[in-house]
């Protein structure tokens, strides 16, 4: 994964089969603090950004719905504050480094109305918690538990499946416009995730060992998996990805 | 209260004398629905609000408090909306005739920045609680306990309080400019009570029974009341009234 070089501009290519291939304990630990930052904040600032798009909902009734999903990250939030405390890492420490890529990410993709922010919370939603059950996958018992128990209260894909079905029903025009803010989404999802990856090197270092070769290769898988349930989902709304 | 008499411009002096002293159970249920619509929207609305303003918190750690006040508010949205639809009515119903007037108090009442917004949180949390308070002890039962409930889990006010402080610890000027807006947000509270009151009968026909004269009295003593209790909120901020 050429990106993920970047930070080590002057390395020649033998630089790169001397990555990290076996972390060890402290790299680990650094490494889930990391993920349990990224996670936390953006929970945080998806909790933020729901309620207030929540406020524009074209009933009262998708306002109270839209509020409890918003509330449901800020539940998520709390989880991963309460177990980064109990691994005595502040949790402000542990989210201050990834707080400018998601700001921008949010600022780059602000939903022009109500059925756009319930879009972006389907798509986000999903495919970020594809992504940590992913890296959760290498990690330790304690933080996969953790994320698996934060993805099982993320029952919101049905709900938001389902609503926004009802309104592509009731607009069909609705469909091309949410079709292109889809794919806008997931482009920059994925760019986000690599941006992640290239400032704190957990990506490359973490997820997958080996050679610099064998971890370009995992990437791409990653990616292409991540993409594909993306577009499986996008087919359950009736949409092209 | 002459105010309350604005929905009836025709009616004479006399026709004071024969308003609503002794509501049957139909007019009280219909008082009761209308009070638990009040309190629902207001609950979701300031749910909104105070998670909006949130982003604006000087640091993370303020931002997850906000975000947790925030949310308490949304759970007391829930546990009322639960309550209504134990009673068999539909929340929405409830909620909308009040959506007008809540909405236009928050407009009139926008935070210029995110002490301002801790302040409105300070003030308004608190003056409603005792409003509430003040109709639940009036009521049924099960009204009580459940607005004795919501009043229990809002812990809301010694957060806010010592935060307050310390902010205008740090900054002294702060204070005149606080102490102008607690004085105009409780202006602002006890106009929309009345409008309410007005709007919807229930303050004048409910909370007061007997003659007009002895409902005026009452409404008197209460607004003195709740104006009491403001200003004892803002000299426990060192602030004057």
């Amino acid at each position: 994964m050429a990106a993920l070089d970047s930070q080590t501009p002057t390395a020649g290519p033998s630089a790169r089969t001397t990555g990290i291939t076996s972390p060890d304990m402290g790299t680990l630990n650094r490494f889930v603090v990391d993920l349990f930052g990224v996670m936390a904040y953006g929970e945080l600032s998806a909790f933020e950004r729901l309620s207030s798009d929540a406020r524009f909902s074209p009933t009262l009734r998708d306002r109270a719905a839209l509020g409890r999903l918003a509330v449901t990250e800020f539940e998520h939030f709390e989880m991963v504050s309460a177990h980064l405390a109990g691994l005595g890492v502040d949790v402000e420490e542990a989210m201050r480094p990834f707080q400018g890529s998601i700001d921008s990410f949010h600022e780059r993709t602000r939903p022009a109305d109500w059925y756009e922010s319930l879009m972006k919370a389907y798509v986000i939603d999903a495919i970020s918690g594809d992504f940590y059950t992913a890296l959760a996958g290498r990690l330790d018992e304690a933080t996969r538990e953790l994320i698996g128990r934060i993805q099982s209260t993320t029952e919101q894909g049905g709900l938001l499946q389902s609503r926004l079905k009802a309104a592509l029903a009731d607009d069909p025009r609705l469909a091309s416009r949410l079709a292109l803010w889809g794919r806008r989404l997931v482009g920059e999802a994925l760019t986000q995730a690599q941006r992640v990856g290239i400032e704190r090197q957990f990506l490359g270092g973490l997820l997958f060992q080996g050679t610099a070769e064998d971890q370009e290769r995992e990437t791409v898988q990653l990616f292409a998996q991540l993409t594909r349930n993306h577009s499986r989902r996008m087919s359950a709304l009736g949409l092209t990805a």
